[in-house]
């Protein structure tokens, strides 16, 4: 079963915190509102623009990314658990 | 009797919480703000865009989404449940 | 006397409790946000766009339509209890 | 002594509550927001628009309007309670 | 020393209480948020439209004008108490 | 060292009290958002518009100002306590 | 491991407060929305515009900025801590 995100949106694996720390990203303890990385599973066509054209994503279906903690809505789709964002709640591109 | 949404809304009838579970989606139990899964009944003529012209909308009529639980407002029609949801509720299609 | 309303306004008179089930849309005890039914009894110009010009309205004077309950200004014109609401509070017209 | 009021503002002067009743319209003890009915004494030159030019006016100097009761600006001129509103603060002309 | 207002902003010499009711305006005492009249001491260039061009103002040195009690910055300048405010703190223009 | 701000920001010297006062503004004890004067160190090349140009600030370096007090973030650099605001925060130019 | 920002984001490295002090640049005590300054360490593609192009950054990598303390988010990549922040939250360049 797969999903297909609205607009621009996203659908993203959350890596658990096991493997963020082997990734070489560290999140300090102190603050509440730290980022989370995941892979793109899926993404949206684009948000609608003015002129009724759609905006091209800056992420594909792969990449690694961090993102805010806070953003999008949580699920569990054939056992995965799995978030949908808004592009605009993705902060960076991770490059190995 | 049916039912004509206005700029982008859609109709949608929600799965109950038995279909979901079958279809393969499972909602945690600690999230609160679970999104729930319907099938769209109607759709609305798209949003008015500053040129005069209207929105595409990226779903039609027997497609199955998710849409945020407390978006839209609940109405019963002829003993059916149903909502009425902007596009922008929707977050994602389901392709099973 | 007429009420003429303007911008994107409209004058709905809206259908009494006993009117509404008999048309059957039932509307659930639970829910407090619950639309009501009515019909238009008058159409405003349109709203104004940026280009100087003034959008169409998608409702026309004798449409059935839901709208939110919360919305609009209630007012009592030779004796019938009408509202006067914006046409982005009308959620569908009822096809019956 | 003359208002000339700026923008999409005009000038109303509101009708007592027995003219009200006489015109025909009653507003509900119940209801807390309920409009006014009132002359229009003055009106601006209309919103300026990205354009640079100016919108126009839905309503002329006589014509007779409900507007919302807490929008707006109250001031005495030459013994006569006036009230200053935009255009977007009234609801519809009344045409007897 | 002279003040050139930004924008669309204006320098406002605001009249006293006695001024105000020789002038023909007497300010209703329940009323609380009621408007002041003053007269335009300065007046700068106008918004900047998204156009790159600057709107005109409506308003010009020597004009007598209403405006909202609690917009704009008061000021002491040489002696005189007078406010900054906003075109659109601006109600209306008085003739006499 | 040398602040270049961004955007539509300037960098302001405010003047002290004593200084203010003897310009021939003072600021009346009452009012609890008085405005600041202070003089431009640096300006910004201006703000992005949507065409993708960037607007021509209003003031230039050596300009004499008055400002909200509230705006702004300050910060002491070698030695000199000085602001940095955007352009909306300036009321107007002190022309002595 | 690189991040590469997405739209108009920079990641940045703050200096320390010694290294601040060094700088130049001391952040009074009273303040408590005092700016930090850092070093870009990563720039975005710019903000997408409603054209369909974007906004290109007035930072490179490299360059010394002073920007807001609240704004951003912190996260620790590769033992050291950065910072990942809108172009909009920088206030200033510093020139050396």
């Amino acid at each position: 079963m797969t999903l297909k995100p609205l607009d621009d949106r996203v659908v993203v694996e959350p890596l658990t915190a096991e493997e963020t720390t082997a990734g070489g990203i560290v999140l300090p303890d102190s603050a509440k509102e730290k980022p989370q990385r995941g892979t793109i599973l899926a993404v949206g066509p684009g948000r609608l623009l003015d002129s009724g054209e759609r905006s091209t994503l800056s992420v594909k279906i792969g990449d690694e990314v961090l993102f805010g903690k806070y953003g999008g809505t949580e699920i569990e789709v054939d056992g995965k658990e799995i978030k949908i964002l808004r592009e605009s709640d993705i902060l960076a591109k991770v490059v190995s």
